[in-house]
């Protein structure tokens, strides 16, 4: 059995997965939307330890200041009765027909100052909730026909946009850092920062990049085939892994949204591994919230979403005890060393050796015994069944 | 009728297309290896200005000096009869067992160091025969499971790799600069920068990623369901697309290596477009060699590889022209605008306007007519299908 | 340019397609639905022959019988008006959350006898409206999980429903035929009859199979990575092809429902090709409508979606100009039958041969020249590109 | 700890598999092929029950009768010294380059023939060693190019193919059984019989269709983002699950042949449910042989092809375990009965009901309380999870 959550475990929620409707492209809502207020109670009483939210998940589109100020009373009332925090914000730029083309990189002007506006007054909301992080997710920013865009101007306008954002909150003295969502695909035939590297690129042709960050979704990169896990693993390497979504996608389809496991549960166990335990010999670590964005199913009544809330934390706290099994077990220890897995942290030049010294060594090369070495047999296969009988608490 | 290719189409081709054996995963050769000596002079009566190749596509592995340069002397000889010019050479650091785990990054320093010393043998060749561009390709950097690589090890060591090689480029004064190819997978499970974005990335944290850019093929960013041009465009953004590899790719699934244009063919067109005109409002440009890297069908005799040669001339030839009359044609134009495409040049923020300017202009926000502006037709449905027609020579 | 269609060409739009509002996954409608009545009129106005829709397109969810017989009116003045004609019928158990389990498969079995009885009201209207065809796409007919199903009993529903259905449409002796459209994935995870061929394969076992068979839509077999053209063949070869829905989709992911052409352009050329010119050597033929199925984007107005619709027939009769010239090429022929394009549908056992006569056929094994066959070259490259530059328009 | 396997769990292993010289598509071998000899002992020794084979796993291609009869001598003994069975045998008709067009589709009709032949000699050998299937892989048997192939005569070459080499099994009285292997793409472009249901297709269409049947491997499938458990239940209902490749696959990417459990893990779980539980109300039962088909990994030397044969079949035990337990838990039943699953087994027509009979019933339909039934919960996700922590041995 699982251990139940409790707030150690830094559980935290979006709003806008459990409080779904439900509505998908291809059907009408199966539920109403959930109260955020409730939601608080009710994850707050889950073990969550925080929620995170759009701006229109809590005040509707278009609202006007009255009815926001009396609203966010309202919500901040439930966060000051449970102890939860809000640990992100992040604004809705995709829903409203006006975002239809996008918001930073619109090719309608009038569009991109709006979405910079919505934005910025969101980013003051977050930091009166103290929140650490400000997430961006361009959902429509990009195309379906490659005609349609003036791609060296979108990423010059996309650079601007998160640009401005950040040298604002720096002026304010805002203790938020911007974190950025790829996604390759859907809502547009083709979204601009498709890939976890495609972010960091941008990132680092930033004026203020060092308060801009990623938070990389699982399923978003396996919309694309890619290794998740290796996907985070790049961005702890490049300092930029500043927020995290968690959740379950079944192979390259769709944007599923599943409950964290409940796609590709083998992965799971190697992202919670690299998050719990950090990569083998040391280096960059993940210390933020473990966020879930999913979907609670479309076939589900409230009992349902639930049950999908405390899924996600489930499946995290038993990968987290398997995964640290995993690194425990003297078995698995001497066989990452077999499979040179802990000598990759080794430079390839030694201490104090030039290229130079390199080329002159005739071991290296001249004599090096290639057969011989191409012989290895690295017992990877042994290793990864090793990680897997852990996954599945059979040692 | 599609006219002769010229030199100054700078057309290049890899030795090892022509080349290709035709031996797969799931079958032996069907034909010979072709003499590198023939392919020169048979693609310089075709009409391609370059060649390119692997050492290992050249001499054999393991050849010793002599026998080196022996046949470095022929194929130089056919060089100088031909005119053809080598303006990239690579490293073939994945076929030999010795690379099963990688070369920059396995986990064996002994063959980190012995790939380093191979790639750092002919980056001097390279150099001697001139070429402009050294493309590293590390195909089986990376692994089938996640517990078989310290990912931020694997990391720290493709950077030092890599920074080794442009340190001597810049040391020698070579007239060098090197092009990463990245793929997502095949013949690894995951490899290692596996977009544009991920290669970007790293490029960004080098010490001396001056010099180091992008070789992106078209095929390997469709295997992971990504956009090509959408891909090149970004690395151009980045000040990054020092070579490009066309090909042909049908969809998410093993890499084909097609003719170019015998994939996607109308995002072939695009790329076309984007590379001989340029973005629609201006900016940075790509003005290298027009290199295939596709292999010759296994069906295919050799009079069906010189006509898959051909192929990849006469498709590029034609989408030019057709590339050339759709940005000619004042109806494109003027759909361009009414789209707005040519608009999102204008930064977001007018000249000398501060953010606190935007935030005082009631018309960008309290008072934006978000409805009237949201009904607006973008018309990319039209302009892609003027696209479309110009593509198939309708107009 | 391209010609104005006429009815004889048999373009047919789904009043879904034009109609919908442009509301997705992530974002509210950015258009109103289109009245029905207006759709009639102005595609006819475009040149198409005629329209399809689901129940709930023409009649809202839950009309009583008086509003649907005082709508119903409208419309049916509306084709009699335009001389547009209802070439098919189908029903929507997918939208309403009553049939978010899926209709026929539903675990509820009350939901599947509602379902039913929803379908069989269908049935009524189309053969009122002299339809030939009934659509069936059960959309929700699937699961997210594993465990959610008994796909014994799931197949054993399905035939269940699609029997009673059909063997209802031959008691009434209705001149319509059932046509079963698949898909993989999207709005349920995976979705029963996922392909082409699974859903053959279910209609083999039907009692009343010889009125079932298929709806295949371009976008959904690529949805799965799959050839549509080859997969329409095989459901000609079976004598299953029914109806086509066209449409575009750009490589594996959502749903994208673009303008025909739009998608994967040189796959539409074969798809086009094989339904306007059959196979090379004869065969079964595909007769009836031109089937549009897709969406105009949500980026579009009005105008957007009428030039969209322009569009899709546009690229059809283009691309038929194209295939046609292309099978009349002398060169074309000669190349067909270099490549053994025609030699396929010769018997591999001759006339009158049995397989005794060929096992005593030495020439055929142990005499057999294996390696010089071996070296044929088949000229598929050089057929392809004969085929590409027909499909541009460049021969 | 998981327990050794005896020969009652019905263990198979391709001698391709172990044997494999790990040659790819992108390096050469970096083991030698192993003795079929050797592998058959070593696998007795693991606790394997059968090995299958491709005629050129044993004999080489090319080896006169004499070479045959003595290589197969010894191949005997070794399963007599063993008592290992031959259950499967299949026909390689894909390395060669006379192949390279396909063996019963190809376009030139000598290969055809020399293909039938070959297979039928394969037949005799299959029936002589008392195999219970012959599996045919069609892995050439396909196209890169649409106009490459006429695909109604290649449907109609396969099906002469296919019913041929049944035909003479039964005049032979041979107790063997077809089993037809799909597979969507590679080393083709798009093979014929891509998916379970194209083959389920073709088979009805046969004239000796009653023996002939499918051999679905789960990398296949997947390959085309389908649902191998979903897959293989179609063929169940269909009475055509003859036989079974078990191995694993990570997304949609180039055929991984990796260990069974080492792709998707999860799905894994389903597989070996449906296999070992059946469908939950009953129904049609797989019996055959557990068999696996894969590669062990190009880095591994013979010991981790060894570990890699174990890791197969422990990781089959060890989901054995986990999905007896999971259908023998109380609350998994209880679970299965909320969410409808035990429900789907009732016809929604009851016993003696005509479909008239329900058109009357106003319960159905008129007086229906469609907003209540909707909003009903299917507790799916609950019941998923209950699935994944008996997957993980957490209950």
């Amino acid at each position: 059995m699982v251990r139940t959550p409790t707030r150690d475990d830094k559980f935290s929620f979006g709003l806008w997965t459990v409080g779904w409707n439900a509505q998908d492209q291809f059907g009408s809502a199966s539920r109403p939307w959930l109260d955020p207020v409730e939601s608080v109670h009710k994850l707050a009483e889950l073990g969550a330890a925080h929620v995170t939210f759009h701006d229109d998940d809590v005040v509707p589109f278009g609202s006007d200041d009255a009815e926001r100020e009396r609203i966010l009373g309202r919500f901040k009332q439930a966060l000051a009765d449970t102890g939860i925090t809000v640990e992100m914000v992040t604004t809705n730029t995709f829903s409203h027909p006006i975002f239809k083309d996008g918001a930073f990189t619109s090719n309608d002007r009038r569009v991109r100052r709006y979405g910079l506006r919505k934005v910025i007054r969101n980013v003051d909301l977050a930091a009166e909730l103290g929140a650490d992080t400000f997430v961006m997710w361009g959902g429509r920013e990009g195309a379906e026909y490659d005609s349609a865009k003036d791609l060296n101007a979108a990423h010059d306008r996309y650079a601007e946009g998160i640009d401005t954002v950040a040298a604002y909150i720096k002026e304010k003295g805002y203790g938020l850092r911007i974190a950025i969502e790829p996604k390759p695909n859907e809502p547009r035939g083709d979204i601009l920062l498709p890939t976890i590297g495609h972010a960091l690129a941008l990132i680092a042709k930033l004026e203020h990049g060092d308060i801009v960050g990623l938070n990389p979704e699982t399923g978003h990169e396996q919309m694309a085939g890619l290794n998740y896990t290796q996907g985070i693993a790049e961005a702890l390497w490049a300092g930029k892994l500043f927020h995290i979504d968690l959740n379950g996608q079944r192979s390259i389809k769709y944007d599923q949204d599943l409950v964290f496991g409940h796609g590709d549960l083998f992965s799971a166990f190697a992202t919670v591994d690299l998050i719990e335990n950090g990569f083998p010999s040391g280096g960059p670590r993940y210390d933020g919230p473990r966020h879930f964005d999913y979907k609670p199913s479309r076939t589900e009544d409230f009992d349902g979403v639930w049950e999908s809330a405390k899924a996600n934390m489930a499946t995290y706290l038993l990968l987290k005890e398997r995964a640290q099994a995993f690194r425990a077990d003297p078995e698995v220890q001497e066989a990452l060393e077999a499979s040179g897995v802990l000598e990759l942290s080794q430079p390839t030049l030694g201490e104090g050796e030039t290229l130079a010294d390199l080329l002159a060594d005739r071991s290296a090369f001249e004599d090096f015994d290639v057969e011989g070495v191409a012989a290895r047999g690295f017992g990877f296969v042994r290793l990864n069944q090793l990680a897997l009988e852990h996954a599945l608490g059979a040692r």
